[in-house]
């Protein structure tokens, strides 16, 4: 299956999407069967499939045995989307460490629990055998020198292939561009050590993960949040506002689909922001994780590609697609290349040798992009079936994200309802949520939690449910 | 071969070599033969051998052909020790970036240069195929998740091998103590961010390996240098002194085998040093890397065995004995766990989960003893071999320290010798070495440098030749 058929499938499903909502198909109306569809559009017959497993997904048709997809009767009702954040204006300590450590560290791994918190990805899904094979492999061949330190800027082979990627990302990155880290977390704190002296300020989209606001901790840097919208992310107007009035370090987005918000800051806003930084020479570190793993045709440009100043300071890894364990990740710092290059000589020296390797083969391997084209659609039917999910179980008032791509969902919920409470009583009923506290310095999001939809399954669905009932008691 | 087997051709060599010191046995005596000391000693042919061919390494004797061993006519006289070091007695701000950069990061790959620089261990006497073999049987029972993060305080079997191995350095330590790191670089570096802020001072080693200087300076802090003794480590009463008239905020020591010194602090140094630091409630930071890698007849205790404070925070990884590319070290926090916990997770999330279990699982097989003790001995024989060919090429003015473990030599040349111009001309001839420049924040060892013996090979012989031979030039 071609490229350009795999996104026909998509647009399928917008379309018979759109002819549910408008009324022209109704609740228990048969619609055209997979042959028919196929005929028709002259696609596939697994393309039309495809489209129809996303439909069902999304919570509006479902199949009949031998009689052909029908729209649901019980159409769930659309949330709206949360409104774009308003956080506090001003810089702040960040002083987290303890909540984090109560909160999200200790439940990450306990088997006895649904996990709808951490944003890990699905193992099930992950190429980790695989990669493995090609690791053994590798460690055949290498021998002693895989034994060897690897000093940054790290494996040849590996900043070749993340060079060639960068492509269909909007740049034209060399692999002298590149350097090798321990992860995307170590990138991004190479990045504010460069950049950043204790007590300085950082202008961070809010909400944004916990790690990165545990980073900024750990380095003595506060948090000025700006505003986010749930789809567009970083708000330009208040950015500009904010450096204008602060002294501001530098700027940290996670530019394609933000942890929670799943929010993708469009290609012309990327263009803008870049040029409002570089005007006032302030960094942009731009946190990219999760930008291979898009719903849409393509993927999603990053800030880097506007980038004509050495400003941007492009991070990520392959934790949210490849393995999280083999501990790899890269950072282009543009004109911070030979600090950052020397933060990560003396922090831990270099990366583990046999899997950068690992990687690098893997991705040379040519199975590289039809696994993430796999992992991509899976995640957009969890993502779907969650939030359907979602719209059954919880209250009216509640708001949800529509994330285009990643695997989480951000829930805005009725306000009377205290996410570290909803935490315990989820925890006793044997669900793993992450509160809304631990995505701003500031205790803005009280109401609000994240899901992990990654690991979707029967048991998440009944997971929801509970949580919506429980929710009903705190309401 | 037993252990208590193994240590006795130490003391048979030992005991000749003091018999020809003394002139008991004179240039060109033949030696009793090896069955003739095997029957005298009660101890295997193997055994005596060994101590033979120990002999031979410190250029004390030499085979003939069927005929046996004998005491060689060109005995080398020995080298006096370096004086303890007089650095300067106030704390510096450390600025080496550009020198460490320009000197030691380029050339320590390169093929053309006979490697005598890079503190490196030897790859073709390292474990690395076999602890490959170890990790692709772990990846395959694993399965998926050896892909997951396996965040800090990492793997439990690793934790519990370590745990019993502190034992023999004197320890007690339960797993709940340790916080596996990707190495003792980044175990270091989370010690002195756990204790210190940017601009406070902390008493060092001098001279100490210019990986810590530049940890130092990364981190802002400055370095207080006290004065170590070639063959006993840090000298107590200057540390007494330092940290009566200057504000202190850690101390941090090479216990074990010092790299460049090859020190050993003794036992009741290590009870008093400890004493000392906790009076002052002054944490030690103790790097242990070497601590394996010893030639007497047993390990070296851990300054951690005498810490009944908590405030020694003991440091090490498997770099310098497995395989420094699968970056996994260790740290013993002490009181400070929570925070090196914490500052692991928001610095690098996890170590390498694969390389973490490979380790484990190796120290496990009872392989790991032996495979330790064959490298000991090894890196024994080529200490000696290499303070020989130092002994008969460098000029009768130099100084060389007798290291009792680890493979790195530190000497001192003619004042006239600057080590930078001879870094330049050995380069020049192929040949890599670090010059003293590097160990200290002050430059106080423009006439030192550092060999690593670790390689000693032939062609390593005729380098150190070579080197001689420029030495004279530049003397």
């Amino acid at each position: 299956m071609g490229d350009s058929e795999a996104y026909k499938y998509e647009r399928i499903a917008d379309d018979i999407s759109h002819l549910i909502e408008c009324g022209a198909f109704k609740p228990g109306d048969r619609i055209p069967s997979v042959r028919e569809m196929s005929r028709q559009r002259d696609v596939s017959i697994s393309t039309v499939l495809q489209a129809y497993y996303l439909l069902e997904a999304r919570g509006l048709i479902h199949a009949r045995p031998r009689s052909g997809f029908y729209v649901r009767s019980d159409l769930p009702s659309d949330l709206p989307e949360p409104e774009i954040s308003s956080p506090a204006p001003d810089p702040s300590q960040v002083s987290m460490r303890q909540l984090v450590s109560m909160v999200a560290l200790n439940d990450t791994h306990n088997p006895q629990l649904i996990q709808l918190g951490a944003a890990h990805p699905n193992p099930s899904l992950a190429a980790t055998e695989e990669l493995n094979r090609v690791l053994t492999s590798v460690a055949r061949r290498m021998g002693e020198k895989s034994g060897l330190y690897d000093y940054a800027p790290g494996c040849d082979e590996l900043r070749m292939q993340i060079a060639r990627r960068s492509l269909i990302a909007g740049c034209s990155l060399s692999p002298d561009d590149i350097v090798i880290t321990s992860g995307c977390s170590e990138s991004i704190s190479f990045c504010l050590r460069a950049v950043c002296d204790r007590g300085d300020a950082v202008a961070i989209e809010s909400p944004i993960c916990f790690d990165t606001l545990q980073t900024l901790e750990a380095l003595g840097l506060r948090a000025l949040e700006i505003p986010t919208h749930p789809r567009d992310g970083i708000s330009l107007d208040a950015l500009r506002f904010a450096v204008r009035h602060n002294e501001v370090s530098a700027c940290l987005v996670i530019s394609n689909f933000n942890n929670p918000l799943g929010s993708c800051i469009p290609d012309d806003n990327k263009r803008a922001l870049v040029k409002l930084l570089a005007e006032h020479e302030i960094p942009l570190i731009e946190n990219d994780i999760f930008g291979e793993l898009y719903f849409g045709a393509s993927r999603p440009s990053v800030a880097k590609a506007y980038d004509d100043k050495g400003l941007v300071m492009l991070c990520s890894s392959f934790s949210k697609t490849l393995a999280p364990g083999y501990r790899v990740g890269w950072v282009v710092p543009g004109r911070f290349q030979s600090t950052v290059r020397w933060l990560k000589y003396t922090s831990s020296l270099a990366a583990p040798t046999l899997s950068e390797h690992a990687i690098a083969e893997f991705m040379a391997s040519g199975n590289y992009d039809p696994y993430l084209r796999r992992i991509c659609r899976t995640y957009e039917r969890h993502v779907a079936s969650m939030s359907q999910s979602v719209r059954r179980a919880f209250p009216g008032e509640t708001k949800l994200t529509r994330p285009s791509g990643g695997f989480v969902l951000w829930v805005e919920l009725p306000e009377t309802v205290d996410s570290l409470q909803l935490y315990d009583q989820a925890q006793g009923a044997g669900i793993a949520i992450t509160p809304g506290y631990l995505f701003s310095a500031t205790d803005q999001y009280r109401n609000f939690i994240r899901l992990n939809a990654a690991n979707w399954a029967e048991e998440a669905d009944a997971a929801v449910e509970d949580l919506g009932q429980i929710i009903a008691r705190l309401s």
